[in-house]
């Protein structure tokens, strides 16, 4: 076995996860994702976890879908008693074919996910944690050869996650205290309150309220903005190539917008709702694995000296108790990068310059 | 998709698990079955059942039971569950790799089914049926090419079962009457008591208490036996070849044997218990598709022109109510071919001679 794939398992199953002797575990597995499932399993045999493997198939689906009638049971028992009897779902990705879904009507598959909403909410209420097996297929969607693919997933997700704990959680402090953040870059320069706001340390463990393997961000919900911002990240939204989206905020609302391409879409988006036009979530990339973009929200957003806010839903996590945030339809990211001739400022205190931290270069 | 693929999942879903609108279905998924698997949902969508796919897949339980310290946590509730709360299992069987657990000690795998004995009955409870994709390894295992091979299993499968399930009817209605069969050929002359006992048509249908596709022989469980038979189809039985072997029975017991090579495998068989020098059934193979012996029982008994009895345990169903047959740790199947100079006959009457029965040729 790859001595990676075998590394990538044990953080998974010990640090993800946290799985320990006697846990219910469903490993849910996509048709590319076998030797990362082999891998996993002896891991879980190892700690004495138990375990159940579903085969999560986009061909299955796609033949059951397109057969069915759309009128769907609604959260069928023997499947929900699965989930809701399981300490934790491990989700192991890995298409064989990002496009297997293609001739699946929307409608059909979203009647389909409404009909399972208990289900999904019982694999939720689990510590469950998600992760990205390699395959030739996601290297394509990714533009590269499947070696390189390899190397960059394994770059991105084989860290030192507990020394990056470590360090995401000055950041976490510093925003925790703070109230107000500004980020200054070509084409930027926006105002985001974060008074009463938790920020969340995203170091891919169920420890940190973290799901997803690799993660590696801080990010918190503003309670307000003011001002500009360029986000220089081309992003894949809805089929749509998004390029340059250029927005104005006042008040915590979008009041002008523009795109290189994909204005039409973007209008779409924001017109989805109330909230839609409005900042969920700003989020701080600290994954220094990943060090280029491919399109795949899961790696860019964790990108190092990037920073992205989301368009729509805040998170719960980042809310005083009780209160609730940005309300939205959708939660969409949008990334900039901060490498070059940008800060981020916290309180007008300078905590990054230029991708640099201050407890970095001491700035 | 091959149309024998498509043709195989219909038989499966509607002729052998009757499955209808709303029944909640595991399809239990080996390594190999992906293709009969994504046939099989699209007949399940339309039939309107739901669906959990599980993987079953020799290579993660490999890795699991090695590292595991076979001390298994018994029935786990999540897992459980899902079979408590289904109507059906369907079984693909497709190995990748017949020798896949090959490394796992036998003692590790006993652990495990032990401990997981609530959950096969819950399995069992419902009415699950298992059936075979054809796959090189299982080419292999049968020495023949893949397409060979595939031939072989689909000519196996895709019978017209309701018209065999008629003429099988025909043999269970005299096996039913009559009180003994008489077995002549060459080596053979057995005599058989069935007095009180009841035939399975098993017609690889749930409707006919018969979960095996292909199936197609007709069962029932003798009370007593006396004389000799000699089985001259060679079966691998705990990995050793039994060839030619020679029973000499009185009063229901086995009281001489020989075999032209696996004797001592078959010296421990029947040591086993008392009930292993006993036979608990009697089977008629009728499937007119099987042509050729491939050393996997679940085709071998089935083929036309054959007769097996096995050595061990009897199926309840052939049992008057309350009563219980031939009970026995092992059941062991063995065949001996009825195509030339060989009758089978119920009270005097002959019903089979040379291949042929008394309705085929009206003798």
């Amino acid at each position: 076995m790859d001595e990676r794939i075998r590394r990538h398992a044990e953080i998974l199953v010990d640090w993800s996860a946290q799985i320990e002797s006697g846990d219910d575990i469903v490993l849910s597995i996509d048709e590319g994702a076998h030797d990362l499932a082999v891998a996993v399993a002896e891991v879980l045999g190892y700690r004495g976890a138990n375990l159940v493997s579903v085969y999560r198939s986009d061909e299955i689906q796609r033949a059951y879908l397109r057969a069915h009638d759309g009128e769907f049971d609604a959260d069928p028992t023997f499947e929900k008693s699965l989930y809701e009897n399981a300490d934790r779902v491990l989700l192991l990705k890995g298409s064989r074919n990002t496009a297997a879904m293609a001739d699946v009507p929307d409608e059909r598959q979203q009647a389909h996910a409404r009909a399972r909403q208990g289900i999904r909410e019982a694999r939720l209420a689990t510590d469950w944690v998600s992760t990205l097996h390699p395959t030739r297929a996601l290297a394509q969607q990714a533009g590269m050869a499947f070696e390189e693919y390899r190397e960059f997933v394994y770059d991105a997700t084989l860290r030192d996650w507990e020394s990056l704990a470590e360090e995401m959680g000055r950041l976490k402090t510093i925003l925790d205290d703070g109230s107000e953040v500004h980020i200054d870059a070509p084409g930027t320069d926006l105002s985001l309150s974060i008074e009463n706001r938790t920020a969340v340390n995203s170091a891919a463990s169920v420890a940190y309220d973290s799901h997803n393997l690799p993660s590696g961000e801080v990010f918190t919900a503003p309670a307000d903005a003011d001002g500009e911002i360029t986000f220089d990240v081309p992003m894949t939204v809805r089929g749509e190539r998004l390029r340059d989206v250029r927005l104005t905020v006042e008040n915590g609302e979008v009041v002008d917008f523009e795109a290189a391409s994909g204005e039409e879409t973007l209008a779409a988006l924001l017109d989805t709702d109330d909230g839609a036009r409005r900042f969920g979530e700003l989020g701080v990339g600290m994954n220094w694995g990943i060090d280029r973009f491919t399109d795949n929200i899961l790696f860019d957003e964790k990108m190092a000296e990037t920073v992205h806010l989301a368009l729509g839903r805040a998170y719960d996590a980042c809310l005083p108790e009780g209160e609730s945030g940005n309300d939205s339809a959708i939660h969409v990211d949008l990334i900039t990068e901060m490498s070059e001739d940008a800060t981020l400022s916290v309180d007008g205190e300078v905590i990054q310059r230029d991708g640099v931290f201050r407890w970095e270069s001491g700035f």
